[in-house]
C-alpha cells in the first residue's frame, strides 16, 4: 500500500497539542470529524465565528494533517472524510464501534482522561457470559466485572447493575464506557468501593451484541422491539438471581445498585421503582425518563411513575441519582421529572453537566456515581 | 454524511455471491483488497491470467460496487483502497485488528464456516484475566474460556494453551480465531472434550495487548524484545499454576496441551520440550521451528532441539500435531523438522493444507485439532 510506514497520526506532544495526518495524494478535500472538533470554530457566511462538526485539513506535500490545540486530556472518538468518504484513520489502531458506526478511538492523556487510562493498578476481571431468560426460553450475553482479588479474596461483594443505552447492547459500556479502567482506577484509589459491575444486555429482541449471537453479521439498529415495552424491567430479576447464584454478592438491597445512560437510565428508573425492595441505590444517567414514542403501546409498568416512585422511597432508597448535560435533547424532561421528585418530597443527588447526549459525559457522570456507592 | 443509509455492503446472495459496494462520488479509482480477493485473477502485462491482490471496483452513477462469486463460506477480512488510501468499509461494523492493520469481517455463511459462527448451542463464558508473573513482577493479562457449565457442573477440566503468532497477543485468538465460537461448536456437537482454554500474551515486553497496558494508546510493533530468547518459555510454569490456582483444572500431564501458530509454534514446541512433564498433547500450527534471526542472542533453551525433543519424547507424548499451508514460507523449515522427528523414530500427526501463513488456516487447524484432545 502506498502509505508513509513512518507516519505517527494522532500525534500528541508534549504540550498537549495533537496533530492528525493522513496520505491521501489524490484527495481534492480532507476532513477531520467526530468530538475532537467540539471546540472548533470557523466563520459562517456572514464571518461569525460558529461550532462547526468539522475541521478541514490541509495538504503539504502527499500529506494532509491539522494540529488541534484544545483537546484538553479526555476519551475522544473522529473520522476523516476524504472527498466525501468516511474513514477510519489508517495510522491508529484503536477504533471503536458506537451502535452503527466505526471510529476511531485517540485517548490524551492527563488529569481529565486519568481514570480512562490502563494504568499500573490491580485489575479486576471482565468476562462475558450468558445467563437464561423465560422470556424466550434463550441465553443472553452479559459482561460481568469482578474487582481485583475476588478470586482468592473469598468475601462477598455489592453489586452494580450498570445499562446501556438505545442502540447498545452489553458491550458498550466496558468498550466505549471504559468500566473496567474506571473500576479497577477508583478501588485501587480507595475512591470507590471494590464491586462486581453486570452490564447485560437491554434488547430482549436480541440474545447478545451484533455478531455475538445467532443472526451472524447482521448490521445494528435502533428502535428494536421490547427495548421499551417493560418487558426488560420485568425480567430484571432473572439478571440479579443469576448473578447472586454464580458470584460471591452480598444479596440484598442495599448492597444493588441500579444505573444506566439514556434507555439504560429508563431501564433503571422502572425496574428500581417496579421492584422497590431491590436496590438501594439508583443512578440515572441522560435518562429517557418515560418511553420514548417508539408506535409500541406503553406498558402498564410506565402508567403511574410518580405513585411508584413514592412508594420505592418509602420502602428505604439509600441514594438517588440524577446527571444531566446542559445541552441534551432530554434535559426538558429532566427537568419535568425531577419537579415531581420535588413535589414527592424525596431526597437525590443532581449533576448538571456541559455538552449533551454523550460517551464523554456518561463515562465522567460513573466516575462521579461510583463513589457514592456502598458506603 | 453523504451516504445512502440503504446502502448494504456487503450483501451476500441466496446462491453465495458477495457484491461490495462503496458511494464515493468524487473517486477517481477504488479497489477491493484482503483474503476475499484469494481466487480473482486479473489478465497481466502479456495478457496471462494471473491472481491479483486487488480487484477493481466498478463506477454506476455515485456508488462503486462489485461482485465476486468465487467466496466460499469461510471467513474473510477486506478493505476498500479509494484513491490510494486504505478504508474500512463504513456500511460494515464487523471490524478486526490483525497487529497493525484494522479490517472489515465478512463471515460467509455455510458448511465452511459453520464452526466459526455464533450458534445456537450452550456458550462458554470468555474472560480477560490478569496473573502475575516473576520475570518483571507484573501482571500480564490472558483471555480464559471456560465450557458451557462450566459453573455449575462441579467437575475438573483438561486445559489447553493456545499461544499466538508474533505481532499477535492474547486477543489475537478469541477475535481473529474465533476461539470461544469454535469451542463452543465443537463441544456442543461432541467433537471436542470440554476443555478450558487459556489465551496468554507471548510478548514478555509488554504486559497485554495494545492499549490494554499502561503504555496508553502506542501503535502494535512487530519484534518486541523478548520474544524468542526463551524467557516465555522459561517463565509459562506460572501460567499453568496460576490456572490450575485458580480453575478447576485436571493438573496433569495428560490433561493439558499446548499449541500455538507461528511464533507460537515455536513457544509450544520449546515450552513443551523443556518442561517434558508437563504437556501430553503439543500442536505446531505454520510454527516457527527455531528462532527467527531477530539480533537476540539464541538462547540455550533452543539449542539442542534433537535432544530436547527425544527425550521429550521418552517421558511420553500422547499426540503430538503438526500443520502447516503449501505456500507457507516456512514450509521448508518445517519440512527439515519433520525429518528430524523421522530420524529420531518419534509419531507426530501432520496436515498439509492450501493457502500459506494466515488465520484462514490457523483456524482450520484449530478445528482439526481440537477432536485429538484429551480422548
Amino acid at each position: 500500500m502506498p502509505r508513509d510506514a513512518r507516519m505517527v497520526s494522532p500525534e500528541v506532544s508534549e504540550t498537549g497539542q495533537v496533530t492528525f495526518r493522513l496520505f491521501a495524494p489524490e484527495a481534492k478535500d480532507v476532513l477531520l470529524t467526530g468530538n475532537v472538533t467540539r471546540h472548533e470554530l470557523a466563520p459562517d457566511p456572514a464571518g461569525k465565528m460558529q461550532k462547526v462538526p468539522f475541521v478541514r485539513m490541509v495538504r503539504e506535500g502527499d500529506v494532509w494533517s491539522v494540529t488541534l490545540s484544545s483537546l484538553t486530556p479526555d476519551l475522544y472518538t473522529y473520522k476523516f472524510v476524504v472527498d466525501g468518504v468516511e474513514t477510519v484513520d489508517p495510522n491508529n489502531v484503536y477504533t471503536v464501534r458506537d451502535v452503527k458506526s466505526v471510529q476511531n478511538m485517540l485517548l490524551v492523556p492527563g488529569d481529565g482522561s486519568a481514570e480512562y487510562m490502563v494504568r499500573d493498578v490491580p485489575h479486576g476481571t471482565v468476562r462475558q457470559a450468558w445467563y437464561r431468560t423465560a422470556f424466550d426460553n434463550s441465553e443472553r450475553r452479559l459482561t460481568i466485572y469482578t474487582p481485583a482479588g475476588y478470586e482468592t479474596s473469598g468475601r462477598s461483594y455489592p453489586v452494580l447493575y450498570l445499562l446501556h443505552g438505545m442502540g447498545g447492547d452489553e458491550t458498550a459500556w466496558s468498550e466505549l464506557g471504559r468500566a473496567a479502567q474506571i473500576l479497577d482506577n477508583l478501588i485501587a484509589g480507595g475512591k470507590a468501593e471494590p464491586m462486581i459491575v453486570v452490564m447485560p444486555n437491554g434488547n430482549m429482541a436480541r440474545h447478545a451484541a451484533p455478531g455475538q449471537d445467532a443472526l451472524g453479521q447482521v448490521q445494528p439498529e435502533f428502535y428494536l422491539p421490547h427495548t421499551m415495552d417493560g418487558v426488560y424491567e420485568s425480567h430484571f430479576p432473572e439478571i440479579v438471581e443469576y448473578t447472586d447464584r454464580n458470584f460471591r454478592t452480598v444479596p440484598d438491597k442495599d448492597s444493588r445498585a441500579v444505573a444506566g445512560l439514556s434507555m439504560g437510565g429508563l431501564h433503571s428508573l422502572y425496574t428500581s421503582s417496579s421492584h422497590p425492595d431491590m436496590f438501594g441505590y439508583v443512578g440515572l444517567f441522560s435518562a429517557a425518563v418515560e418511553p420514548i414514542q417508539t408506535g409500541q403501546p406503553v406498558a402498564e409498568l410506565y402508567h403511574d411513575r410518580a405513585g411508584q416512585i413514592r412508594r420505592q422511597f418509602e420502602k428505604g432508597v439509600k441514594k438517588y441519582y440524577i446527571a444531566i448535560g446542559v445541552d441534551d435533547f432530554l434535559y426538558d424532561s429532566n427537568k419535568v421529572f425531577r419537579a415531581e421528585l420535588d413535589s414527592l418530597g424525596v431526597p437525590y443527588i443532581y449533576k448538571e453537566s456541559e455538552y449533551g447526549h454523550e460517551w464523554t459525559n456518561w463515562r465522567r457522570y460513573l466516575v462521579d456515581f461510583l463513589p457514592v456507592l456502598f458506603r
